[in-house]
């Protein structure tokens, strides 16, 4: 979030297309080299966002594997078709009203709570520099593809822990509405200038805005649509229902983390300054360290807790390292972020159980991972960062974890009024790709 | 296709190598800035280039996951197999002869129609500022590599329509005359400045020229290789041969849209001036929101159509609305790109079961997505840029498709008397992994 | 390895943090322009370094997807999972001790043959352009992500040849002393300005550093290991143990193909001249070549001699390619580099059967495609290269893999006597997943 240092234009005197300036028109040189600087470090850090950009896109491929490799194969269809509608109408949802309700700019419908209600408008084709929007910052459509792929990971998010039992459109709708809507305004209060910026709440990446924020919309989902069917028995016994496709499971794992430097590297937002380009630096190498330190951290406590190694609990390690250091990849040493993601990965081996204990029944463990982890991450922004401090990182916490278990509670309440959110019980036996897709994942290996 | 606005260099004086330059030898700073402007200009071009590069190849992989995922398990050996030979082929083929046919520098056999004949020559290692190739463009490696991926894209086009029944060596063969001489003749009247180009026809990233022209070589192929055995009755029943592995498909699909990013942002061809990056970013929106109507287009029309929604027809819908917004994503606005895709969706929707009438057996649906909606794609251009007009896109398109199609199918019919392209009946039924190639794509699964 | 050439900032006067500089603080504009120059090559040379870094971490999920795609279904949780595991420690032993003791930066122990011991210290954040360790180069976060991920490729060559019967803890064990003590002292040897530097070995990007260091790594873990129970019968006969998951294995190639643009691209080390990018430009365009020229000559080897084609040797024939083009990226034309890659492709089909011969049980192919085509990609440099010599690079291959296999089989031997290394026989028949692990990769898909 640091703003990159550069001349006003106003000391340019003169805007200088790219190239377009010829010698004689030209009255100071010093003045072509601060235009020019001008424009490459727009040019810089627009490529970061746009870079950034496609590694987070591709984080969506990474929840469809992950979530489609830890269901069973009776459901697998239905869990893809999920993952490619949500990211497609988060993306539709996010340019007709999400953007600008994230980034007012200041045209606040309730000043520093609400933001501006606006589809997004690009700039115009072939923009010249002294109609950029920012010519500080970035091209909007950079900024856009960029912010866009946050918003939708927050509904990969969700969709992990509702799986094989949510009815598809009423979630898609739910989707529609938590990319266009409740995710936006909650964005903003931090993001986009609101009162979380002003109260000095830190979150470089989204521990809280993006992670805990789609764990607490999960845990609303799945306590509103209830556990799969034949998960709890009556006598407290817990049915383990295991991955179909540990590998593809694992390959999700990798593509999230590929994903991740994007995530973290480029919320530095800039890119054009020495400074800046070693800070993004400083966040590829403390984003790696503290999936590592959550990935080993998870295998050893797995192995002295359960005797044996347990894959599916490196793999969700490595993603609440991830996730821990997200608040803050940039002021750790490697040691720090080290032991920063180890703690997630702990965290992430200790509560996954226990939801369980507590009947609810998040199929990929997305809300010990996002959710949990999430809200170590932001907490331990004061650890490393003076400028934060565990007071106002408590209250921002609650508040956007809040606001988003409230919010995504009330939209399931009533879709699950108005059209029902789970399948019956008889169709999760036959499982989700027969009775409500017609079609299976793999139909030609499936034991039954 | 935007020329990136740069000073000529004879105005520049003296050439001065990055950093080569000392004070005294400079005799005016202005001079300087100039040099290094245009310095920077080229690296950004070839580092657009060297991204879309990365990016663009990586689809291959992303058409082998979804060809591979979409055909029969006992095929499966081999479609993967015809996709890394494919490519590995076109890049060779390219390199001997497509790349200069492609791209003739006004070096013509026939002017504007036949391209020039020779091998690809790189710029010398450490070729200095005044010796390369095109000050005001990017390095010839950068080019050739980015150009070569769209030539391959045609190639793995044609592989997935062809599957499960197609003999791989003539195939091969195909591929090798495909990717040296059909396409780089047919790109260069577009792209290599050839009549098409002078007739003002627009096709920015090649929603014709690469996606079109694929699908019609397809059409070729699969006429003359005949439908798969069993597939279409005599009583006109069309059989159902539905895909072994559908996550694979998806990550396939995914792995595309991740690919496109670079197809189409990379055809700006220019990332140095505040302008062009700007426009690459609007790219990046819009091809996104493109693949996101489509695929939403295509998961409410087949819910509607069929009952319930068809994964595959999803998948399809997003490849389909990222086709069709390659011919022009710089100048729609986020809602016509968005509607653009939809269209795309809706097309593939509605012909894939008509090629089942006419008993055209496209395994994957190529045709629809890459043929049909690649015309849409083109004829949509006016739409939004006022440069192209209706008659200039069909006459184009007419002229596109006609020649791949008749060439495709002469090559076809050859290599058919020559050598057999279909594989026979029989070996159908047992699967070309067993009789053709002597190994299982999955051993130890397989009902059979 | 080519060194950016820039002016000293000596020269400079004044060090001028990017846009830091106002107009009347700046007493000569050349000066100005020069101060930008350096920053920008900085930046260029730093995000070359971390788009080399994503693409190269990408190589971790490829060799994972390989690996697991290349073993039997019991074993693939098991295969996984070492490959998580193995990255995350080494992504901890390299910061830890691995990266000074490569680079000590003069700082030797042991002058030009044991580097510095201490750990990795990153620039602090923000850190302004007169205090960056080397404005010459880039940011050390980016070259330490870089270089980490050659680190971790070493540990996954050598996980796929002792894959199926390796135990994971000593595994593991091995993978901590290799990538944080084995691998950076050799690597010191060339890349840290050691000894082999001096004689003038040259390895571009690893053929030998790298590839071959980790081929002879996994030659002395299958020696002391042993082959797989059922191997290898007292007859001589060979038991053929199919992978169970080609099309995962085949998406690992080329995800690996994408990795390897990183992996020779990054190695110029330089991205902020013209020179340079043409020259990363020229790297990109002769590595696919090579690979394209190793795929076509297995397939078509692998054809003639066994009259069927092999999808695995395809996939091994383009990395071999990718690896012999390694050595030397640079130099060759684009008909010698796919003329260097065709005879990786032909090395890797003669002498995968000729290790199961010698009762060499490598499950992946690691140690010919790794191993052998490294051996010749680095033989091969001075045929393109007039300032290599085929005596030094003799000298440094023999002193590079004797020492990796020494110290790699001591490693093991220690490892074998003070826990073992070997699951027992019985636990492999029945499969690393349930005895290891107690958890199944394709629960519900395996026949047994």
């Amino acid at each position: 979030m640091q703003l990159k240092k550069i001349l006003p234009l106003a000391a340019l005197g003169i805007a200088l297309p790219a190239m377009g300036f010829a010698q004689d028109e030209v009255a100071d040189s010093l003045d072509a080299v601060t235009a020019m600087n001008a424009e490459m470090v727009f040019i810089f850090n627009s490529l970061l966002f746009l870079i950034g950009g496609f590694l987070v896109f591709f984080m969506a491929a990474g929840f469809c594997m992950l979530e489609t490799g830890l269901v069973r194969s009776k459901n697998a269809t239905m869990q893809a078709t999920k993952n490619v509608a949500l990211f497609s109408l988060a993306g539709i949802a996010y340019f007709i009203v999400g953007f600008n309700l994230m980034y007012p700019l200041g045209d606040w419908v309730i000043e520093g709570w609400l933001g501006g209600i606006s589809p997004t408008v690009l700039e115009p084709v072939g923009v010249p520099f002294d109609e950029l929007d920012d010519v500080e910052y970035a091209s909007i459509g950079s900024d856009f593809i960029f912010q866009l792929m946050f918003c939708a990971a927050t509904a990969s998010i969700v969709s992990g822990a509702v799986a094989e039992r949510v009815k598809l459109f009423p979630f898609l709708i739910f989707v529609v509405i938590l990319t266009g809507i409740i995710y936006p305004i909650q964005a903003s209060w931090s993001w986009g200038e609101g009162f979380l910026d002003e109260m000095g709440f830190s979150d470089f990446a989204g521990s809280s805005i993006v992670h805990a924020a789609g764990g607490f919309a999960a845990l609303a989902g799945v306590i509103v649509i209830g556990a799969r069917y034949g998960k709890y028995g009556a006598d407290g016994k817990v049915t383990v229902m295991p991955g179909s496709n540990l590998p593809l499971a694992t390959l999700g794992m990798f593509i999230l983390w590929l994903g991740w430097f994007g995530f973290n590297g480029g919320s530095q937002l800039a890119m054009g300054t020495v400074s800046d380009v070693a800070d993004v630096s400083r966040i590829f190498a403390n984003t790696n360290t503290a999936a590592s330190g959550g990935a080993v951290a998870a295998l050893i406590l797995s192995t002295i807790l359960y005797k044996k190694p347990d894959l599916t609990m490196v793999l969700n390690g490595a993603l609440a390292g991830l996730v821990s250091i997200t608040a803050e990849p940039l002021t750790p040493g490697l040691g720090s972020a080290t032991l920063i993601g180890a703690v997630g990965g702990v965290i992430v081996v200790l509560t996954i159980p226990l939801l369980d204990k507590l009947k609810i029944d998040d199929v990929v463990g997305a809300i010990p991972v996002h959710g949990f982890a999430g809200l170590w991450g932001t907490l331990a922004v004061p650890l490393t960062n003076p400028d934060a401090s565990f007071g106002t990182q408590i209250v921002g916490m609650a508040l956007i974890c809040g606001f988003m278990f409230v919010a995504s509670l009330v939209v399931f309440l009533i879709l699950k009024a108005v059209m029902g959110v789970r399948v019956s019980d008889e169709d999760q036996v036959t499982g989700l790709d027969k009775t409500e897709m017609g079609m299976e994942a793999y139909p030609e290996f499936s034991k039954t």
